[in-house]
């Protein structure tokens, strides 16, 4: 089985999180990625712990499966001849560094197309590659905070909450991919590439369009809920006997389908709550009551009694038992990645599926530098002599 | 100027959120998406306030743009001849039912491939199409709940948060773009489609990558920390005279410059914070000396004394303060559709900038059945006689 973008040869010059992640998910659908990285430092990644053995980064190797890694000093005069020579060979760029830091070495999509006209040179940063905050450092948590997402996320009347995973990142990393992967499809037409600038913190802005839409529909501010849903009740988490389980009444019929499985029949002829709007009218009125019912069972009891009437509900799980789910199991969402020291590493999967080119862990994350040699043989043709040559000059490493 | 997908037709069964905004995100790229809406009803999410003038549901409209609506009846034998002539000449389909809805209207993957071997397929579920819980209804809440991120999320000590946007359902569609295109990639080389099932709580665990990892790694359940990051500080949100302000110290260099910026030099050589793991031991007797400086100046001013000096840093703004921002603005992350009898409605902008054809919001979001009888004279060619008769055996309205 070919990969899906088998023959798509990728230079990955990203770095911690955004552009790794979204370089993984072009190397689990059988791109070539090739890492490119500085001799002796690499990704800062790698230098983020939990560590496995002596010094693997768990992190690191986490969003780097898949791909080739190959040393080069971009600041030296021979380290930028070898890149452009592998530019010129690859369908793709995509690099996470404060904007024009490529082009500051001579290396700005202006100059890399002229080399390779079909080349897709994506850019993620912070802010986007113009404006004026362009040249500003960003994080995660900075996009998430000033794009209102921070404002949206945590209990009422408390302070904002970070988003528990680097959703700034990892959006910012999937549109890159689509961006890249729409690229692709149009050079097929028209035989030419083109720069793609994705911004973390406009990625974070489209991703909340419904808080968006709300506030310019009605002119109200969106708050943060907890759990709750802004126009649905009951749709949150209760606490119960062990746990905390979520429910989901959605349209009228459920809401007496609800009311048989908590025993309270009588609250369905209850005129305070007989439509969602009533009881998001009477909200402070019904919570009371629901927060008790629930504490008088476990969370499965609830699950087990909420799925048999069809209403929609889960546990909310801590990170242990999602991986003991018995349908995170079934469709293999955590795979094992063999490790020539360390053995097994368990990963999370990639989560498409493809009924004949499903993406693949076909290698764990590479060592700093371990493709170097065999990269620039087979991509450049480089003979051994040259290749100490470069070494001896420190270029590669 | 074409759009980067321009000559790709995909046919769009999706309703409310996860599916529609992949195919938004299709569309805003240029395909031709053309969207199937059951007479009378359509999609759910029209019936979805707030409203805007008497009907207009400003959450359909935000999610629905540069698409075309077709009513058709897929219960009625001449609808479903209908739709198969449509999948006929049709790239891609995409659905969120539950799995096996259309297998049930004799229109399962297995039967459209013969029809059309070059189709893709794309299915996105709560679970997937296979498993113990394939058939359960999902909505966002419960694969936020079900794949841990809600127990990542919240203030420490304190019950789950939701995400308060729906990440749920966005990143699922995100990851349902992502397969479409590879899978279009492939085909150019195959020559053949494909099947892409895309489970929301699979894209929740995937978007989790460092929780699990570093669970994997270390055996620890990972917790909620509010605005903290797990690993450095300070990498927080601080409240301010006016709001709050997030601020990342990354790397060592960057603790002496935010010492200075909060007029606190002699913090500088305590040693109890002298790194980042001291200032993480010692968090809790460096978090109220901060926490109380931060009272002192309004977030406007924190954030230009951070900037000068490179710290990154940024307000948490709420939704109104995002649409103000001078880079927002700049960048045009906000954009106006122009609609026939509203006027020009505001909607979040295609966060992807492609240097040579960048998506465009070209249409706004359809009447239900807008382009019924334009797409099938103009696809099918079908003659107005033959739109008549369908019309009066209510197959399309």
């Amino acid at each position: 089985m070919g990969g899906t973008l088998e023959g798509i040869r990728v230079l990955d010059l990203t770095h911690i999180l955004s552009g790794p992640y979204a370089t993984m998910n072009l190397a689990d659908l059988g791109a070539d990625v090739i890492k490119i990285e500085r001799p002796g430092m690499g990704d800062g990644a790698r230098g983020t712990g939990p560590f496995l053995g002596a010094y693997y980064s768990s992190y690191f190797m986490s969003i780097n499966r898949n791909k080739r890694s190959v040393t080069l000093d971009l600041a030296h005069p021979k380290g930028v001849k070898v890149f452009v020579e592998l530019v010129k060979r690859s369908d793709v760029l995509v690099e996470n560094l404060v904007p024009g830091s490529l082009a500051r070495l001579g290396l700005g999509y202006d100059v890399l197309e002229k080399h390779n006209p079909r080349l897709i040179y994506a850019a993620i940063s912070g802010f986007g590659q113009t404006g004026p905050y362009a040249q500003r450092p960003a994080l995660d948590i900075i996009v998430q905070g000033m794009s209102g997402l921070m404002s949206i996320t945590g209990a009422p009347g408390m302070g904002p909450v970070r988003v528990g995973t680097s959703v700034g990142d990892i959006v910012a990393g999937l549109y890159c991919v689509i961006g890249i992967l729409a690229a692709l499809q149009e050079r097929q037409r028209s035989g030419k590439g083109q720069m793609l600038d994705i911004s973390m913190l406009e990625c974070q802005v489209a991703m909340q369009e419904n808080a968006f839409c709300r506030y310019f529909a009605t002119g109200e501010v969106p708050k943060p809920l907890g759990t709750r849903h802004p126009v649905s009740v009951p749709f949150q988490a209760f606490q119960t006997r062990d746990g905390w389980v979520v429910v989901a009444v959605v349209g009228e019929e459920a809401w007496p389908l609800f009311c048989s499985v908590i025993d309270r029949g009588d609250l369905i002829g209850d005129e305070r709550f007989a439509t969602n709007w009533d009881r998001c009218r009477h909200y402070d009125e019904l919570a009371p009551v629901l927060d008790e019912i629930f504490l008088h069972r476990t969370t499965q009891e609830w699950v087990d009694a909420f799925t048999a009437v069809g209403v929609p509900c889960g546990p909310v799980n801590t990170i242990d038992q999602v991986v003991r789910d018995p349908q995170v199991l079934h469709r293999q969402a955590v795979v094992e990645i063999a490790h020539p020291t360390l053995g097994p590493v368990k990963a999370v999967n990639n989560p498409m599926r493809l009924s004949r080119t499903s993406p693949r862990v076909r290698l764990g994350a590479p060592d700093l530098g371990e493709h170097t040699g065999e990269v620039l043989r087979e991509v450049l043709g480089y003979s051994n002599d040259l290749l100490e040559q470069l070494r001896r000059d420190k270029v590669i490493a």
